[in-house]
């Protein structure tokens, strides 16, 4: 599940198809922090992300913050089972 | 377990009393976007907060983002697993 500036998008469908509609591709993406812990109910870990996008065009950078929560299969792999970003204006 | 600007803290007490060290009790706080989404595997709830604080003495507000996840017992009380806070420095 994907919430994207309070927009909730759920499945991998929409999900790709939403990012793949984003600028993304042309921004600066500068990461700040990372945090991590283990979410150890599920063998899990959550991780806490803030950085600045500069989009083509402009000279301001967006600060945001973004957190996921990968959850690890039986096999041992991990998918992203939440993702909630947030622009923070200033 | 709590990650405070980058701090580890595992278990009640160190975390309580981190908290209470904060001066919390004498900033305003002003919280600007509340998301949240299931996090299904574990009968809980990830939430992720942004806000400003303004904090005595200061003109300025600092703004912040703020991750919980919330577990639930069998007794359908809820708990918070991991907590993650950072000022988003401009």
């Amino acid at each position: 599940m994907l919430t994207f500036e309070g927009q909730k998008i759920q499945g991998v469908e929409d999900i790709t198809a939403k990012l793949t509609s984003l600028p993304f591709d042309k921004r600066r993406h500068v990461i700040s922090t990372i945090d991590s812990q283990p979410s150890t109910l599920t063998g899990g870990i959550v991780v806490f992300v803030s950085g600045s996008l500069q989009l083509p065009g402009e000279e301001h950078h967006l600060r945001y913050s973004q957190m996921f929560h990968l959850v690890s299969t039986l096999e041992g792999n991990f998918f992203v089972q939440n993702d909630i970003f947030r622009l923070n204006y200033g």
